[in-house]
């Protein structure tokens, strides 16, 4: 378990080797054993494989990124170009993460005072499939660099879901046990604040 | 982590016997390995030791439960009431968890259109916990039937801390590798919605 955690990392860096359909399918399993809130299990996946959609995202990433480089002064600019923030071009497999935020599964037992725990289950769904893909040796970047509004209409969705995040699957080009903006200088690692009270 | 996963379970059925301190210390460097938007590491735990806090905290969850009650049709009413959604009477170990929402690390970075990936790095965190904790043989229960405002208001947090989840922990009074609300019927085990696009 600590070795998987250890070497769980964002990976942006993929080789364009297909992941191969069992894998895919393990992938997919494992989310099954998530926890979600009243077992309401709201996560919606779609594989994107369409290359125009593919294209789209690619294009809202891009837009979104170049509006952040613009928010940070001059020197912080430069910096934050030089990093490499999302692998879409070369990773094989690509997954759309929605939340139905109106599920009748769970029956709204537990998300009355808290609705926001439907994404939270999403989200949890989501880390439980990075964590196996890393038992498979394969690596998972998540793209939060997007506008949702515009990915909920590029993948016409229902009304009632929500995007969660964009996830890039495949074989990292290379092994890491450090987060790659520890390593780029752009954030170290600090240590979980906790406190008895 | 085929295991982990399986017999990670949401546990309201707790002995009262103590986490000693050196398996707590292991869960809280766990959570240093969580992934985090732009390696911000967002999440700040209390653990809560103080009795009367933790009698405010159960005498929230009765007055949110009760008013989740009040919203089903008598017989729906009736089962739930038969649930028992939270373990903080026995629990030995309780940990409020936050997330700061304006923090200086990760500079911003991944976060510009999607603010909430913050508490979701929160909530992978928190996921961490869980997994770990399960591999030391030690159960976690998630409460969210509560009113956030209230406990952020117990707790004193600072305004920019936004509540994310209240974590009860300790061993469990047995095991189990079913989810509690599918064992009793409330909501059916549904496999991951998964499609092609």
């Amino acid at each position: 378990m600590h070795d998987i955690l250890r070497w769980r990392r964002d990976v942006r860096h993929f080789l364009t080797d297909p992941v191969p359909d069992p894998v895919i399918d393990r992938l997919r399993a494992a989310m099954d054993m998530a926890p979600s809130v009243g077992n309401s299990r709201p996560w919606r996946v779609l594989r994107v494989e369409n290359p125009e959609r593919r294209e789209r995202v690619q294009a809202i990433f891009e837009a979104c990124n170049s509006a952040a480089a613009a928010g940070f002064d001059h020197g912080t600019r430069s910096e934050y170009l030089r990093l490499k923030l999302a692998g879409l071009r070369d990773a094989p497999l690509h997954l759309a993460v929605f939340t139905e935020t109106a599920p009748a599964e769970g029956r709204g037992l537990g998300r009355r005072t808290m609705p926001e725990t439907l994404q939270f289950s999403t989200v949890m769904a989501i880390h439980t499939l990075w964590l196996v893909a890393r038992a498979e040796n394969i690596g998972v970047g998540w793209v939060s660099i997007l506008d949702p509004a515009a990915l909920h209409a590029l993948f016409d969705a229902p009304q009632s879901w929500e995007f969660t995040g964009y996830l890039c699957v495949g074989y990292a080009e290379f092994d890491d046990d450090r987060p790659l903006l520890h390593r780029a200088a752009w954030q170290a690692d600090t240590p979980t604040h906790w406190k008895q009270c």
